[in-house]
């Protein structure tokens, strides 16, 4: 077997997308030891830099070892003991994951729902919380399997009010979005690298309010072998060790006591997407990702297509397009895929055979890649049978850039 | 915050250790789709290669994304139900490690222990097995707390007469000591890249027998959102979503079901890891290990250090040296970080302040870090306070090489 050389590809799904190569460069640097003070120091610096990503002051802000669903785990077996309610407003996939995996630590899961394609009046979470009394309302901010993002002002000031935590998984929208951690009230909110924040996936940032970290205070657990006569240790001690944001912010903070070993590489390339980010100020990169992920709508609907679902509330990065009568859609993905070099998505339940999903996000929200992608996407159409306007796409396109201008 | 730039460190502790420059080269390739067929491919060769370093013909060979810490995890909350005993021989912090992570899953754990600095006879094991009647039987094969490996040789027919399990916790052996799946009867080995494998912490490789895979299949439960009424669907699911070795099974296997978003990185460089050390051989690089081990603990002898433990059950990839009398061992790991950039380990639990721990292991496991290592050890003792005989240390090491060659 060769040495790893992967072919070119441009990744416009919902993601993962391309990486920026700022990222994968970062993440060549050499290790240095878990504990030695330029570890330590970067750790810190990771920390500074997250709450900006998140616009929080949380001091409680770190990495998870593991990918975005791990992020997820982590914030539903820490803060959720088992016979707890927890209320998931479901309105696609993602949602139903946030039902899965707080069935499986054990909650009382309650759910609200909503069909794919729409999102919930902020006032039905409510009225459910008010009805259902959750200990924790699990909600996913923008949900790529269809493409929305779930308004979520107000919604923390109704759980507080009847003592219920706010979580958010914030996997696909974080970066690229409008999103406020403080200013929202959330609780705990967690995300991935490989959407918006245009690194690989294998990391999950998470922040999480005092409020949440007062319940890991409660149920702390020192590890045997690590402990001594004065360490806490929970009657019940949280069903996962790996997962456990207690121990983990233990790791994190000024005791660095220690729990895994902090995966040094994933580190880098976390810090060098948010200070990616950071640089380009998340104003900006919010502005950018609106930009090109209308243009590419515009340049969607440009070739003839539909747009899928509830435009008003639509993800800046990822927008859903239905697939034309008698038309291939997998044919469409694979010509992609084999001719330009160009992935674009499938989609999951309901939605399957029925929408691709096309993102501009991280390092893929760009003009070029927004007119290359409607380009091919136009040949590719008119190769599997559809009949498309000429040049329609990228005129579309560069019309709203126009407009834009 | 600049870019990334660590010092250098030579890390000559317990692991992580300097990573191989091919396995991060190898991380800093471009990412592609996660269904991309470069991908799946790359994923269908890492499982190969698994095989060839764990010495297993198992199908079920996969990585876990996220540290060793989860690998262990995932083979523990996957194969054992709420109320079922584990038996956990501890010799070690790994051991008590164990009996954490059982014990959060919900088992009923049963201890046998030794003393730090010694391992068991198998058949004081096996006497347990008989007396506890576990489901599964947990051990780690190297402890770095003690640097002692356990045999395993022998253990896997008592535990299979009386209907146990065998998992193996390999993370801080595999590659650099005799290990052989398939030959020893284990059923599940979870390890790490950070030890042996000259990669990053922050994947773990996994191997399953078919005893352990027909424990997944009773337990499979296929996510909501992704199950059809054919799915199966058990009555209490594994505790963990994330963690759930069916289902990362199912993700890897020909049904490719979605579960995470493989950490794409992290899995380049993975598969390097098992690419170098298949290349070089397992046995050579076992005795490699071995050889350099052997070379460093004469060395640390030859400087009039003791070493730590049962030295005929010592793992040849680190060694634990006592601290002398009336020198101070942080000190002496201080100077040598800030005046010649190498870290060597500190220890825990009954052992802190008592030894130093030091590797040759993986991409370290050369005779120039040896040298290095035991010459600087030798200034920074005499610096500390310590009679040291001059040379002492290296002229050992290269006496134990010459009687090697």
């Amino acid at each position: 077997m060769t040495q790893i050389h992967p072919p070119h590809r441009l990744l416009m799904g919902p993601g993962p997308i391309t990486a920026d190569p700022r990222v994968l460069r970062a993440m060549s640097a050499q290790l240095v030891g878990q504990f030695d003070p330029a570890m330590t120091g970067y750790m810190t610096e990771t920390m500074e830099l997250y709450r900006g990503v998140f616009d929080t002051a949380n001091a409680a802000t770190v990495l998870v070892d593991g990918t975005s669903r791990a992020g997820i785990e982590a914030a539903l077996v820490s803060l959720v003991e088992p016979g707890q309610r927890v209320l998931v407003p479901v309105f696609g996939r993602f949602g139903l994951l946030l039902t899965e995996i707080a069935t499986r630590v054990g909650a009382e899961v309650h759910v609200v729902e909503r069909p794919w394609g729409e999102v919930f009046d902020v006032e039905e979470i409510a009225d459910a919380v008010r009805r259902v009394r959750p200990h924790l309302v699990a909600v996913v901010h923008g949900d790529t399997s269809t493409t929305l993002a779930q308004p979520l002002e107000g919604l923390a000031d109704v759980c507080h009010d009847h003592g219920a935590l706010l979580y958010c998984d914030a996997t696909a929208s974080l970066g690229g979005n409008p999103f406020r951690t403080d200013a929202w009230g959330l609780d705990a909110v967690s995300a991935g690298l490989q959407k918006c924040l245009a690194g690989p996936s294998g990391t999950a940032p998470i922040t999480l309010s005092d409020r949440a970290v007062a319940v890991l205070d409660r149920r702390r657990s020192i590890e045997v072998g690590l402990r001594d006569a004065t360490s806490p240790v929970a009657a019940e001690p949280i069903r996962s060790n790996y997962l456990d944001l207690a121990m983990i912010l233990d790791y994190w903070g000024p005791g660095r006591l220690n729990h895994h070993t902090e995966a040094t590489t994933a580190l880098y390339g976390a810090r060098e997407c948010a200070r990616i980010l950071l640089e380009e100020g998340v104003g900006a990169a919010v502005e950018r990702h609106r930009l090109h992920g209308s243009a590419m709508a515009a340049g969607l609907q440009g070739l003839g297509l539909r747009l899928f679902g509830d435009q008003a509330h639509r993800m800046t990065n990822v927008v859903g397009v239905e697939i034309p009568a008698g038309v291939d859609g997998e044919a469409v993905r694979g010509r992609l895929l084999t001719d330009f070099a160009i992935e674009i998505g499938t989609s999951f339940g309901p939605l399957h055979g029925r929408i691709w999903r096309i993102g501009t996000m991280g390092y893929n929200a760009r003009r070029d890649t927004v007119l290359t992608t409607l380009a091919a996407l136009e040949h590719v159409l008119r190769a599997e049978g559809a009949a498309v306007p000429a040049g329609g796409g990228v005129d579309a396109a560069l019309a709203a850039y126009g407009a834009a201008a």
